[in-house]
């Protein structure tokens, strides 16, 4: 079994590294905290004598060795950039649920057959630069290296300047390394576990993702002087597609959600009627059909809505995945840890999008959940209990051994 | 009668200062744009020989003796501030007309009995710094100093700061100046004139104004994992509070008007439901019963609404007067002077909010208004003809002058 304490003491170490304002993290993918994150990282791996691979985008590697130099590596981790206003918690489990792996193998001197790869996959929230999970993206052949490198902050600056600029751009070809399999230890972010009284969710599917950015374009003119009658205001296209965006996730609740995330208001000045509004709908589903059917509806309602509002509308896919479905194999593995620890388990979809969702396209995958409090996360409240993480960890241990072989 | 070519050269020469990006300006106040404007306006005020003053809130006076020692000085200006995307005309006609009068009084060697004051008001725009009219609010006693001295930009400056920071905070007491009258030429910022083929706005009364600000609160989740059961989206309140300010703008068309200019969203990620967003109200009307009522209305309906999404409501006034009236004898001068040169006029309502309006309280005041294309304002293509700037100019030249007696 894993040791719980060390885990934690861990996970609150890292934390300690941009802290936000209100108990959680901001620490952004490449700022200048990410990199201190990553140098932290770095040293614990370099502690246990595991040897740091970095790859072009960024993504770190540290390697265990195996006894038998054919074998493929097992991979295991996640991330360690939050949301602006993110937890402790999310991505952050993986990667050091990942490393808790390795210490515990190494404390008792356990040789496996394949190597053990811990895995910090750079940008897996997406918020500075769209989309999410970008390196795993471009790991897994779905996303283009170059494009990915001109991707640009709310500033304008670069993804691949960025990169460099935190001296995390390795020279390592992206998506050349073989795996055995892959697995993500990820808090649930959602309710259901907790709810449910459950340790440990088996993870079988994932939920796909549309990210639609519209840009809805008025007329920018005076909110005193210009007649109701002549007012184009872009403003109330974003009003009229939120409810939209609303009521067609309702229509295929629990099996869809949708929402609108980010809005930029042009110029936005309290005596300027909006000329232009950009913003950024986030629709999901794991029922393929069911995402396709909520991009058509949005599609075909919201340019007629805005033309009645004397508005244009124009949008642009900006992040997009289809549901996965986990490798049986790799699902099963987890599911045996569980049984064989004793947890209580369910299967279980994971909501948000995780590096798994990409990796799963090149290699056997499969994640495991553990409850958070409130279903909470993305929030700076984000909060799961040393018990919750130790279970994850302890059936995280036992799938990535039994998949190394001893 | 004015010189229409020379006026409309300093407007063209003012533009230069602070471009837009797309043919207007961005010459918002106290930015390093604003004291280049002022101080072209202070070289072109000391080459007529005029005196300038500068009081504590960094409104210029540039004063042309009289004959009668006692006299009370006539005023006429407006503002050289501008909208982020703002226009050529809105406030720089105004100023430049009243220096205008200067320089054909100095060709012509006319003196008049009382001095006569050009005036550049401070912060008339407010998008820098609520609220609009800023300093004109001030020396009307309606405004608290220290009050308008701490309003704070997006960045978090003071306003007082920054007006010590550009060399303008002035050492005169603001209001103690003693005003015969004052006179505000404007360029209509609406449709009306131009629609109706009318050379002259005889200003009669003025839109009163509530910019209510309104914190929207409601829960910072994930945009994925977190069930539509559980969602608390503040951006919804702003979607429907949209539609409301709107319903009730148009209940009392064609005596109001209402929009939502301003918006800020929290935390602003795509994969985060917002879980607070800042707006601000803008609500006009020249009838002050409407104007209650529209307010009265808001507030009864919005906390409600808000409350059946789950969400918190509150709000604050940040901006607020009540519709003006102008002084019979100064709109009457403007009246005649239009008479008297043959152009046609008809008596019309401010949209906007002018300077004049507070001035109004301390002072008989009126307001002469020339047409612009398509009534389009707060906005870069905002234009106007060389036509309708020396019409309005001669109008506010013969008001003046009659005013100030020869
Ligand atoms: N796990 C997580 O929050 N990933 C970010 C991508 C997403 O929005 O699902
Ligand atoms: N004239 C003008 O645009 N003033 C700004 C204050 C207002 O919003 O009416």
């Amino acid at each position: 079994k894993i040791d719980g304490q060390r885990l934690w003491d861990s996970l609150m170490e890292m934390a300690k590294i941009g802290p936000g304002i209100a108990g959680g993290n901001n620490r952004q993918t490449l700022t200048d905290e990410d990199a201190e994150g990553r140098r932290l990282f770095q040293r614990w791996c370099e502690a246990e004598g595991l040897t740091i691979g970095v790859d072009q985008m960024g993504t770190m590697f540290a390697r265990r060795e195996g006894t038998d130099p054919d074998a493929l590596p097992v991979y295991v981790g996640s991330h360690l950039d939050t949301q602006p206003t993110g937890g402790k918690y999310d991505g952050v489990l993986g990667v050091l649920g990942g490393l808790e792996v390795i210490r515990t193998l190494n404390r008792l001197g356990i040789k496996t057959r394949h190597p053990i790869v811990v895995t910090n996959w750079t940008n897996e929230e997406g918020t500075r630069f769209a989309p999410a999970m970008l390196a795993s993206g471009v790991f897994a052949g779905v996303i283009d290296q170059d494009w990915a490198y001109a991707r640009e902050d709310a500033k304008g600056v670069r993804f691949g300047d960025e990169l460099a600029r935190i001296g995390f751009k390795g020279d390592e070809p992206v998506g050349a390394r073989k795996m055995k399999a892959f697995f993500e230890l990820h808090i649930e972010q959602g309710p259901i576990l907790e709810e449910e009284g459950i340790d440990i969710g088996v993870v079988t599917h994932g939920q796909g993702l549309r990210w639609i950015q519209c840009t809805v374009t008025g007329k920018e003119s005076h909110t005193g002087s210009t007649p109701m009658r002549m007012r184009r205001n872009a403003g109330r296209g974003l009003a009229q597609i939120t409810e939209l965006v609303h009521e067609i996730a309702m229509k295929h609740q629990p099996n869809a959600v949708g929402a609108i995330g980010h809005i930029d208001v042009y110029p936005n000045s309290r005596n300027i009627i909006p000329g232009k509004v950009v913003f950024t709908i986030d629709f999901r589903s794991h029922v393929l059909p069911t995402l396709e059917a909520m991009v058509a509806e949005l599609m075909d309602k919201a340019p007629r809505l805005c033309a009645d509002l004397g508005l244009e509308f124009s949008s642009e896919i900006v992040g997009q995945f289809d549901p996965p479905a986990f490798d049986e194999g790799c699902v099963g593995a987890i599911r045996d840890a569980a049984e064989r620890l004793g947890y209580s388990h369910m299967n279980i979809v994971s909501g948000a999008g995780h590096d798994a969702c990409w990796i799963n396209r090149v290699a056997p995958t499969a994640m495991v959940m553990c409850p958070c409090v409130d279903g909470l996360s993305h929030n700076e409240a984000e909060e799961i209990t040393p018990e919750w993480a130790e279970k994850g960890a302890n059936v995280l241990f036992h799938a990535v051994v039994e998949t190394a072989e001893i």
